[in-house]
């Protein structure tokens, strides 16, 4: 008997039957609790483990609905939705300058299949493009307020001169609404960084004002090998639990095929920690805050907090679809099933 | 003067009077605020500071009745409470395969002396029985369902087939009421693991349905000697904070003598981080989720986040009774005495 | 163009012009929202960007309003206060131990200007003195307890002989209002650690009961060189959001000159974890809890849990007034401005 076939099983065919059963009509207002039924136990002895297990069963039709729920979540994954974050943006090179243009504006965002809420968008995106550049381009980024608020850009990680660090009144005035401010700077460090607001920000990066701004090393020597290179931006605020600004089943999996390395670049821009969890195989952390790690180190749940970045290679060894999420629970799973920070690593 | 003579100390008498002032009647109705005393300042003198203290010593009653419910909370400790969980599972050999059973209930759990709780267990136990088994071992687990809910069972940490996997709608159809399933593989990483439910998990974790899958490497050469191995499981949901299912003064102590060494094993399953502390000896970090760190790192708290399983030695070298509980000081103590997550480590 | 005059920009005229703007006397009771202004939109023309900018402009003025806010909080940092804790406790020498006095009483502590909170405190300090010794040192430690409940120290991280470890009924009678007692010990091993109160600590450390125990090595020829030495306390209960019993702007800036090095001390004594982030510079990580990292690793947000200490060192290479913050935003900025967990690293 093959593993697959061991993970047949008895209820295999209860599942079929109760599905049917769940067909059944039943009038509104009578509760789904007072649809019990006896008929699947088999003697009605006292003693007999089919009895006492008789209550469970009766509550089987509830069962059978959160399931229904739960199913549905899981079948619609990945479901399609209005608006995709985190594209990458085409500098437009001027003089050698790598120029960027972000615009922030107040947009509709499709959190999940129907779920419109308001948001605060860099180039109509939640989150915002990614930036990639290399360590040492001239680096130019034209910020336009389109906003109801002023607001200001920092660039998280990057060790830039102060007057392009993006704190108001310290490093420079707020950029008001309708005005428009432009950074310049030398990319000083590689690594996994980001962009986000830094003013108002609890509220400002909670709305969606946030990016990735990735910088690939000057001498890629120590690079890690990776055929999938994948940035994973966690939030928690104004949209509710969400990867890339999308709530399950709206998330985005991963796909690679059996063999390759997928990396992932974790950054937490929400206010809660989340301990993201895969299934099935094994993380190798190589590098905090874009700084390499001295020596690698493995896990299956990684702890990331506000603010970090975390870059981790999976060799994918295993093939099937893999549920990867958030281990706080409540984050990732209510009685109406799956929700919130799940996607899928899927091998093929 | 020994350090435990100047350990004693001015208030010994003190101590007592008040032990005694304690015990008199106060007529119901009457607040303890009232039964203020000036009779233990010395002179009255506004300068005196004797008499600068008088409103902190006026107040000593209600701190004796304060230290009284701590005092009685520690005496209590280790307290005996009915049914104990994390309890060493046998498996029946059946040609070759080690066979585990788990029989998922609705349970009455006594959490602390009289507590008791409405609780889904494995086999009765919160957590469920330990399974230990070792690289390779060929394993099947039959999962009975005895609860209202459909349920499945995940092996976090062990990089099982994906059809092992236990995610419902992905990887099998939910185990229904009073219905079973097989899961079986052959382990393929050592280390500490865990099993839990994977199905409305926010609410059947939290009530109980979790474990401790222990791994032996096949090669035990690296594995490091310890005269005590211990599973320290975190929870923090439907039974309050707890170690092993069991909340202070319930919770188990962990002996070792004079220049023993224990192994704890660290495992959070619940939905806040528990940065655990040790008091008297720091803690050695061998490993992270099962997989050896690549050098091991010492600390005195560890901060252990959902899903997170740490590896740590402790070398007994400080002989007596030493606090361990979670940092989180609203984790394991208030005004009426330690409670939650604390336990001790006896060194003799 | 200089680095710094890119970062002048566009809205600079606008931001002048609105200062201006914003002196006008707006009679009471006229929402702000009222005085929309299109005058400094430039055509009208509906695909004309500065008209789609349009309704941003129009709530400018609110903008303009929230922007002083923030600035008055930035230019009043650093804010003058009363009291500051953490200062260094000289101890008497009496034959060859080192005698420190704590004496705990209720105090008013000013967390920021006007804001006079209830504290308790060690000699009157939140944190409490900064004891400074050396491994081997002889210390003895007298608590005089002037508060209105009993309380104990526990040196947090030191490992101390067992009755010398502050834990009521556990290693001692609890110190009661009024009374005293002595602590004394040779100092076992190096690092930063802590003491607090260990007695209804949830209420006594959220109080003020806290202070930095720092040892340094008997054997200094491993400790990196630092020219400033910086101990940072978070805290987050009963003064709100605090680092070193503060909160922005009354925090206390770290200064520097451009290249030196700043060794930070981090220590937790809430109940919330910390992610501390600095701007424009990493920190290299050299300690957990007082014990050497096996090697250093690099980073620009660490993670402090309560009850962790971390020790890092910032080489200051980028000149500049940087940010320096916890980055759970919620605990740094409001849309009143920055406060609590905030203040800056200036290089000169």
């Amino acid at each position: 008997m093959s593993e697959f076939d061991r993970g047949r099983q008895t209820s295999r065919r209860d599942f079929l039957k109760r599905g049917a059963l769940a067909g059944l009509a039943v009038p509104a207002g009578i509760s789904v609790l007072e649809r019990r039924t006896d008929s699947t136990s088999t003697s009605g002895h006292p003693m007999d483990p089919a009895t006492q297990a008789a209550p469970a069963r009766a509550a089987a039709t509830t069962a059978d609905e959160m399931d229904a729920m739960h199913e549905k979540g899981v079948k619609a994954f990945p479901a399609k939705t209005a608006g995709k974050g985190n594209m990458p943006l085409q500098p437009r090179l001027v003089n050698g300058v790598k120029v960027f243009e972000l615009t922030c504006s107040e947009i509709m965002w499709e959190v999940t299949p129907g779920q419109r809420m308001k948001a605060w968008a860099y180039n109509g995106q939640v989150p915002g493009p990614q930036i990639r550049v290399r360590e040492g381009d001239r680096v130019r980024v034209i910020v336009k307020n389109r906003l109801p608020e002023s607001t200001v850009v920092h660039f998280h990680g990057l060790e830039v001169p102060n007057n392009q660090d993006g704190v108001p009144f310290i490093t420079q005035p707020p950029i008001k609404p309708g005005a428009s401010f432009t950074y310049e700077f030398t990319v000083p460090n590689a690594g996994s960084h980001m962009y986000h607001s830094h003013h108002n920000a609890a509220k400002q990066v909670g709305m969606g004002l946030l990016g990735a701004f990735i910088v690939e090393p000057k001498d890629k020597s120590a690079e890690p090998q990776a055929d999938v290179d994948y940035v994973m931006i966690l939030n928690d605020m104004a949209h509710g639990y969400t990867l890339n600004g999308k709530g399950f089943p709206a998330t985005e999996p991963i796909s690679a095929k059996k063999g390759q390395t997928v990396r992932v670049r974790y950054m937490n821009e929400g206010m809660q920690i989340h301990p993201m969890h895969l299934h099935g195989m094994h993380m190798t952390v190589i590098a905090k805050d874009g700084w390499p790690v001295p020596q690698p180190w493995k896990c299956d749940t990684l702890n990331i907090a506000p603010g970090d970045r975390w870059d981790v290679l999976v060799k994918c060894h295993n093939p099937g679809v893999w549920a990867f999420h958030c281990h706080i629970l409540p984050h990732a799973e209510s009685e109406h099933g799956m929700f919130g920070m799940v996607t899928a690593l899927i091998v093929s």
